[in-house]
């Protein structure tokens, strides 16, 4: 089996979990918008990663599957939060929450799934309440950062430059922090001791890094069939990604940059504006330096299939095509 | 001293604890957003009675200071959600979150406060991880039930009747639920037993049920210098409350319900028609009723000046002017 079959197998479990979580209750619409963004697609990145950390360090992979499946929830509520800030029409393919329930519905959707996600890291049987209360607060101070991080993330729409720095410090907050949080809760349920706790929440974060990164750069390389939104939306909307950042010290000026509207050649030339200056590369360059840093974190754990399938899902977020 | 400043030396410890810990963070802006409902004044009803509940089963009030701060947050996070949610501009006197920073700064306090509020359970230091882990469960699942009473709230608002029971039912998911949640946390970090827990919890929902429909006898009752918002503002939005449900069983056609927009006189001369049929006797009567059932509940515990004031606690939410 391939890593894609192995990442199937386990985000099937996952999903077939929420689904039964999140059914049959009351008001029914409500569980269907708080459901709508996991049964428009995803690939459960993060709570596969929970379950092969677990898996990792000797830890039985169907026992952390609440906790993975609380990691997938925040992950979605986020989404529909963002979506809504960002006024985002699609979301892999499909309407998104706002669109379909309107503004207050989405925001009900989503916080009823950051309720449910505390509720469900309760409900991991088998770990000692200790346990229980350390992922209680990696998932709040995780929460935490990533509202901080979307935060800066809008800031920075309104400002003229963004540093590379502050770029990474972003993102680090915006994203990163739930792949370690998923890396770390899988560990700690797993039973691992401190030190593996650690590395494996490195792991986690530089390969998040990687991962959002290289998000950017597919948004501009991907065909729009495939990406399921528009080709070069951030580009329109001002975001400034590292690709922005290093076009702009390079000096380059991206005309229809935070201009909201385009033509789909002028997008194509600003793309191929992006890739001529080379920051296109140089932000996959960065991706793929982070996910290699990452991947040596995992020296610290035996040799087994589950880090194995750990290392090539590192290898996966910078190879992706969407 | 009487049962408001015995309420004060709680809230200002409160406060104090969440000014601090809330505090000098970055990005600054995000956490002055999240400080202004807070800020903005309130009775600190909520943890105060998490205070005395812990207080009345024999548990030291310092303790529980952080678990109080946690009930405190997740009321203002849904205050700041609940007013997008409803666009209205202003929140005891002061211009609402949303009114200030947006919706998107809106919704990134409310989130930033939510989490907030699950890291604050965890640092209860002197409680076993046990009972924070059931704490961290309550919390959950109040936030859960608070989303779906919000939900069914707006929904009614489409509907042409409401029917008693519906509303009730309503109001004990959006409002009671975190009264009943702040009574039972009190005692379970106080170290009572179960049956106690679960007395406490029946008071704190029955005074819950009590100060919502009181609340809303308020809105037409209290002069809108005091009430620090306009007026009869639910009659507006056609909100279905229990004096509406009322009227309209009693064959009573309130013109402007749900119109929107109306002059002072039409306000006045609607709240007139409701006292009128006596729906807002009515309803005062209920809210009494409930709060006295509540009180009952709390024969289970010793006789203890705490215990006196859990009893005041409860005659304030319906002799209260705002």
């Amino acid at each position: 089996m391939d890593l894609l079959d192995e990442l199937k197998i386990r985000s099937d479990m996952v999903t077939t979990f929420i689904d039964q979580y999140l059914s049959e209750k009351e008001p029914s619409e409500l569980y269907t918008a708080a459901r709508h963004i996991l049964h428009a697609g995803g690939k459960r990145l993060r709570p596969s990663m929970v379950i092969l950390s677990c898996e990792a360090v000797g830890g039985k992979p169907e026992t952390v599957i609440p906790a993975a499946a609380a990691i997938e929830l925040v992950h979605n509520f986020t989404l529909i939060h963002d979506d809504i800030m960002d006024r985002d029409k699609l979301r892999r393919g499909h309407p998104t929450v706002h669109t379909l329930w309107g503004d207050a519905g989405a925001i009900l959707a989503g916080d009823t799934l950051y309720a449910k996600a505390f509720e469900l890291i309760t409900r991991v049987e088998v770990a000692p309440p200790a346990q229980i209360k350390k992922c209680v607060r990696i998932i709040a101070e995780t929460c935490v950062e990533i509202c901080e991080g979307q935060w800066e993330d809008i800031e920075f729409e309104d400002r003229d430059r963004v540093s590379e720095d502050e770029y990474l410090a972003m993102v680090g907050k915006k994203t990163s922090v739930l792949y370690e949080a998923s890396a770390r809760i899988g560990g700690i349920l797993g039973g691992a001791k401190k030190g593996v706790v650690d590395a494996l929440g490195e792991y986690g974060r530089l390969v998040g890094i990687g991962f959002q990164i290289y998000d950017d750069v597919i948004d501009l390389r991907t065909p729009e069939e495939v990406l399921g939104k528009n080709r070069g939306s951030d580009i329109l909307k001002g975001k400034k990604t590292l690709i922005i950042t290093r076009a702009h010290e390079l000096g380059e000026d991206i005309k229809i940059f935070g201009g909201k509207e385009a033509s789909t050649e002028e997008i194509d030339q600003a793309i191929r504006q992006l890739e001529d200056c080379g920051s296109i590369d140089y932000a996959e360059e960065k991706a793929i330096k982070h996910v290699q840093t990452g991947k040596k974190m995992l020296n610290i754990l035996p040799d087994t299939s589950s880090k194995q399938l750990l290392l090539e899902l590192a290898d996966y977020m910078i190879t992706r095509q969407y």
